[in-house]
């Protein structure tokens, strides 16, 4: 019944089971006897259904997971057992008996909030506890192929997105008209809805359209090219502003299918390029080309920044890398997934190593104070000899 | 500039001072010394800016507003003065030197996170803390005029949708068409992009539509309609359900204009209503025209529950009220603002009495197992002698 409304594969079994050992053996590591999980996409990832409740990971036996609302449903998506619950407080009790509330539980601290936390520790009890978040996401970093498919199909949608989207872009249309009529595209063919972005604060729009200087505003947002918005109560995201010719059209889409996001840009423009923006787009295609050809398993990230942005500054476009002022970002590509934050982060200071299974996006973008932006976002998957795009379609600047 | 390519009325600045006062003044009832604020909204709700930083309110001074990214928007935005900082770091010797740090710190502890509050205890340093996030929800209970000038406008975005809605719903189609279609109405005239629901695991649709069995699907989401989704990684939401001939479709919708929603759900039917709904679809109606006449300020939200629920009765369909077996909620009301789950909620438990300038979604709504669902959602203001609704349009079944 679900199937037929949905268009969706069920986590398999089996990459379930991998998961949670990738975790308990990190878990280890960390000192960390029982993972106590609250957040939606953390029990999604490991037990295969977002219904309310609690998953419990014991460092050495079988999972958990809880169901307090959705319990019908949450049989239907899980190939694991689960409990019904009618209250958390019941949880107590069962981890009791197995002796399972000894040691150090792990906890979602990145997300989760102090009023639940203590909640948490009155109902559950656990004597001493420690962060997990950070062992969640360095195992969710690396794709299994099941993922790997979802991500293709997710890159799909995201295709289909971008080829309307040369229809859309027309000069005198607003950013808000071009947004509408590319997300109900999306929408259509089963994109899920929402976008997620980890953390307290972080909201992510499913697209967003620049059509100039709205795209050189700075705001609260973490990403080079963020958008006016509509209002100060949500500051980010397409606006009013009508294209002209010359001057870059950016839109950033977020596919995602099955949870899976992809995230990647275009730029367009009605008529010739404006001057000021033909280097910073030669520089942004160069370091596209340049990431194919240099990363690879066992490259440092910071490497790769270091790399972009010798590249901006050979264009002598190096002010503009980025972001300006305060605007600029310090990173250039972001892991993908389940969420829109993953790791890798490609940033000049964070050393982490790329591994085989990482997909990230990677976003060379300049901003040319009061002008606009003009950048390129792609897609890669980590693959044994190089990188490889998760979408086929042209990453050119389409002239219109 | 800001102004040109959005849609928005800045914060008076009267309306930032009179909403620190209230916070203030109930701060003195909490025993809170100063509130240390770091979520988005409330942030936005008492500086006019939303552009990040911290927002540092003492009991009996000027509120200080940080902000480390977005300054020069931030600057455009609030009417209030602001103090740029580099990193959160500084603050502490700022509140030191006007000795602010000393009592008890009030923090949204329902939706901070246990690392950014040890992180802020660290760096900031506090001796005790509590929270003050009721005490916030309580100030943003009442609404000004000028909010309730915004509630307008976002009632006349969502009234504009459901006038197009007429069109969309037709035999065959998909709820994620006529999804699609509509969420792309809202948006070309200025809808933000967003619906904000407080707390972790809380997310919400601009717009869902359930058409038949998907209705009566329960999830994690709280809400007595919340649809199949067309992922279990996003289980809520329109599918690929298609509209059927006689039976009833739900329309619920968030309007979202300067960042207050307002929220109401219509129901449509292609053909004649099968019998097993109509029932259930008078006592919503009379459930509605119940509560214009009983509700006033000083009436009791348990009151107006109960009100419902005997006339649920009356017309045999209380399994059906408000869901069916676990997937029954207990509220039939909650308080719109700039987030969709404010005060007041109501439920046969919660004994809130409304007062003027309360606003809230009243949501009669009736699951038919297996079948589907049906049901209206108005919005209502808290007026002195009595309820006014937000919108105009006719709350009528849609007979296509």
């Amino acid at each position: 019944m679900l199937k037929q409304v949905g268009a969706f594969d069920s986590v398999p079994r089996e990459d379930l089971i991998r998961r949670v050992d990738n975790l308990r053996g990190r878990m280890v590591g960390a000192g960390i006897d029982f993972a106590l999980m609250v957040e939606n996409v953390d029990r999604f990832y490991f037990a295969g259904t977002m219904q309310k409740g609690i998953l419990v990971v014991p460092v050495d036996r079988d999972p958990l997971i809880f169901v307090e609302k959705g319990i019908e449903r949450a049989v239907m998506e899980t190939p694991l057992s689960l409990t019904p619950i009618g209250n958390i407080k019941e949880i107590k009790d069962i981890l009791k008996d197995k002796n399972i509330l000894q040691g150090t539980a792990g906890l979602e601290l990145d997300v989760l909030p102090v009023s639940l936390f203590e909640r948490l520790r009155r109902v559950i009890g656990f004597e001493r506890y420690a962060d997990v978040s950070e062992t969640i996401k360095e195992v969710r970093a690396i794709k299994s192929p099941f993922e790997l498919t979802q991500i293709h199909k997710s890159g799909e949608m995201l295709s289909h997105v971008f080829a309307k989207a040369n229809d859309e872009v027309r000069e005198g249309r607003t950013e808000l008209e071009i947004d509408a009529a590319l997300v109900a595209e999306g929408r259509k063919i089963g994109h899920q809805g929402l976008l997620r972005m980890r953390g307290i604060n972080q909201e992510m729009m499913n697209l967003t359209v620049q059509a100039g200087y709205t795209g050189a505003i700075t705001t609260l947002l973490d990403g080079p090219i963020t958008g006016a918005g509509v209002t100060p109560a949500l500051p980010q995201g397409s606006s009013f502003k009508q294209v002209e010719r010359g001057i870059p059209v950016t839109i950033d889409y977020g596919g995602a299918y099955n949870g899976y996001i992809t995230d990647e840009t275009r730029s367009f423009v009605v008529g010739e390029l404006q001057e000021v923006f033909k280097r910073p787009y030669e520089a942004a295609r160069a370091i596209i080309d340049d990431v194919m050809t240099f990363a690879r398993p066992g490259v440092d990230c910071t490497d790769i920044f270091a790399m972009a942005y010798s590249a901006a500054k050979k264009e002598h476009v190096e002010d503009y890398f980025l972001g300006h002022g305060e605007g600029k970002v310090a990173f250039i590509g972001h892991g993908i997934g389940l969420e829109i934050n993953e790791l890798p982060v490609i940033t000049s200071r964070h050393h982490r190593i790329l591994k085989e299974g990482m997909v990230f996006a990677f976003e060379p973008k300049f901003v040319v104070p009061s002008h606009g932006a003009i950048g390129i976002e792609v897609d890669f998957i980590v693959r044994p000899h190089g990188l490889e795009r998760v979408t086929k379609n042209s990453i050119e600047l389409v002239c219109l």
